[in-house]
């Protein structure tokens, strides 16, 4: 490394129209361009172009006529927009979220090191638990399971997918054409694993991946989230609001990590960021109120309702946010209590929240001069709250633009982002180890 | 159509290496190209050029130690391939098999209307049921559940699938940035669903693709999987040994298919051959010679066991194959059976049984000039007994290039085979018509 300075890490969280509620609205909007492919393969070449270490993508497994009625949804599944995408790009990393809570781990472990193949090592699993009735609706369930049963699923799958990718070792593969022998079957392993949520015998049914295994990502926020996160994450996507929460969530993971007997280095924190830029601070302020002007609160209010688990659409918008028992949340429990706080720290009428969620559903929003939003990213980087950024602009046309033609460039000036890509997988540009098969050691002890 | 003659239709069944067992052992198979996406880019490209109708892949979800020291296994996902491809390709068709046993038709649905819209109305689905214990195992089962059962399940599965791709009516989009009204919310449905396997609430998360709904195709031949064609199928491929009972196989599906009240034209029956093609004839049979060299006997008997659904393994190869009690087989009947078959109309050892599968697995081997080949395909076509093929070369490496070099030409100078893409779609070149959403009368009759 030629920079004396520790370089920050910038993942793009694309959402197609943007992260704004009413993207899609604004004059700048492409609407066509949700299920377009030439546009996510212009915007995956540019953040490529800029460097970025990685694209990602959120998942939700429902919608309602009632929420396709106002919001631009109805896109791509997001493994196979990234299937896609990496025979389209070289380097960037490529990370999708899929569901712990429905799916099996035998598709998702073979699928994921698809990707992997493909790519050349640049995939990355989001690893989220579903946290709505709606999603449980599409999957022969009444309600979502219990918060801290859904990471008790979550765990088990993530052990069981870690054993198939690890079930092909690394130097399995022989392929001599003249003996005919095709693989060691003795570096090919059976799980034969007997769970509480999985039973599954393996072996995987395609050989080890660049990676090893994609990088493990994980999104939650709340203490079962903050355990499972430390335990197994590579890297995490979170919410944070100010500095101070950012920084004690920041040291508080990196803790637990090494409770874990892991080096907190390898949990690599990416904070979301809405950035809204102008020339001037004023410019950025009237975008950000352009956009504002677009919400449509009956909407806005449908989207906070399923993102907390309670139906808020009988309430007046100019009281304040009701009640909500936050020990008896089922859903996305660090988020809730995120605005909760939120609404009552800054006395927010229902209608100011909805306004204020509209532009990142609770990430840290920051309008300003390329300078000043640079400044924010050094200062909460430097000062221990963050390792780098996930970045979530408000509205994409335009918007993702001047984040890697006017941010990135003065990051790069400051020496805190990296001018060329020094290595080839996600794992390279997060500075994450290859990890090594679970069960490479059992040959070493000689055994079969 | 300037051409008078019916036209007949080609599938390439994508195997890497090639349909014989032994294909990865042969001198020009390239083992590299299992993983390496230049390589499907390539023949897809190849088969494009030569205007075929699709590429498909098979699948199943599990392997062992055992089966991995001999063969070369251990690809890609089937789907994950194919969004790569679908943005490499223009035209041809992309059909990829997923288990209707171990999968949830919401995630299922979602992926097939992805591909659809990633291709612009390319996506084939290869509807089956699993049919091993060896997959069971991997999905918290320990026996695959019975044949009757696992039919249940396909039916209720494509029907729930049918009714997502059908939730978002064609025209329901609206995107109106003034009003903010992205969808007519009466024209995406519910399905609330509630059935013996699956309780799906609906609708999809992402909008009607440009075939409606991906082809269906379907590739059982036991009694049960020919209502199941019958009822669902667009395509179906089959495994047929001789041309009186392909003949009568496809007189059987297009009869069935009537009495469901479809017109017989839109099942379009595809046996599966596999051409062995020389200069001369007896170049053509040294090829089939030179790979059955390669056979391994010990691989090639758990390839069948796994088959047939019985350990055959400890049985003399010099002796016939041994009494399978076909009523009692959970698997794979139709070809269990067509096995059994064979093996006793040509007074088999297992020895020269193994010798007759190795090279497509019970789809017909046909070795010779590319005239011979033309002619066989053209009487089979000619005299009810297809509507095209499902082209399984034993060695890719030169038996595609044949294929495609040397008997597409022969049969489009009979003009028996397209040389331009009439449509854009996989519906346009298989003739098939565009599906109406099931939901669309409701509004016809002004239901809400």
């Amino acid at each position: 490394m030629s920079h004396s300075k520790r370089e920050l890490h910038l993942n793009l969280f694309v959402s197609p129209m943007g992260h704004h509620e009413a993207a899609w609205r604004h004059p700048d909007a492409d609407v066509d361009q949700l299920l377009d492919f030439s546009f996510y393969k212009r915007l995956a070449a540019k953040a490529e172009a800029a460097k970025l270490d990685s694209l990602f993508f959120a998942d939700r497994v429902s919608t309602s006529p009632g929420a396709v009625k106002y919001g631009a949804v109805g896109g791509y599944e997001p493994l196979t927009l990234l299937a896609a995408l990496a025979v389209m790009t070289r380097r960037i990393g490529l990370i999708a979220t899929v569901s712990t809570s429905f799916n099996e781990p035998f598709n998702l472990a073979r699928r994921f090191a698809s990707l992997d193949h493909l790519s050349g090592g640049r995939a990355g699993w989001n690893m989220i638990t579903s946290g709505t009735d709606s999603e449980a609706n599409n999957f022969n369930l009444e309600r979502i399971p219990e918060h801290a049963e859904r990471y008790e699923r979550a765990r088990e799958f993530v052990d069981v997918a870690v054993q198939l990718w690890d079930s092909w070792e690394d130097d399995a593969l022989i392929r001599d054409k003249t003996s005919g022998i095709y693989a060691d079957s003795r570096k090919v392993h059976e799980l034969n694993h007997k769970g509480k949520y999985f039973s599954v015998k393996g072996p995987l049914n395609i050989s080890r991946s660049p990676q090893g295994r994609p990088v493990l990502v994980q999104a939650g926020s709340s203490e079962d989230g903050r355990q499972f996160a430390a335990e197994y994450a590579e890297a995490i996507f979170t919410a944070q609001q100010t500095f101070e929460e950012a920084r004690s969530f920041y040291r508080d993971i990196k803790a637990r990590a090494e409770r874990f007997g892991r080096d907190p280095q390898h949990v690599v924190v990416l904070p979301g960021i809405c950035p809204i830029i102008g020339r001037t601070e004023e410019e950025a302020q009237e975008k950000e109120a352009q956009l504002a002007e677009l919400i449509n609160p009956e909407y806005s209010l449908i989207m906070l309702s399923n993102r907390v688990g309670v139906d808020l659409t009988g309430y007046p918008l100019d009281g304040p946010l009701p009640h909500i028992p936050l020990a008896e949340v089922r859903g996305h429990k660090s988020r809730t209590h995120l605005i909760a706080e939120l609404a009552q720290r800054e006395n927010l009428t229902l209608r100011e929240l909805l306004r204020r969620l509209a532009g990142g559903r609770g990430h840290r929003t920051v309008a300003g001069t390329p300078r000043q939003i640079a400044d924010m990213l050094e200062q909460w980087h430097a000062e221990g709250a963050a390792d780098g950024f996930n970045i979530m602009p408000q509205l994409m046309a335009g918007g993702l633009e001047d984040f890697l033609d006017l941010v990135v460039p003065e990051l790069q000036r400051r020496g805190l982002f990296r001018t060329e890509y020094s290595g080839v997988t996600l794992r390279d540009h997060y500075g994450l180890p290859y990890p090594e098969s679970r069960f490479r050691q059992e040959l070493s002890f000689g055994q079969k």
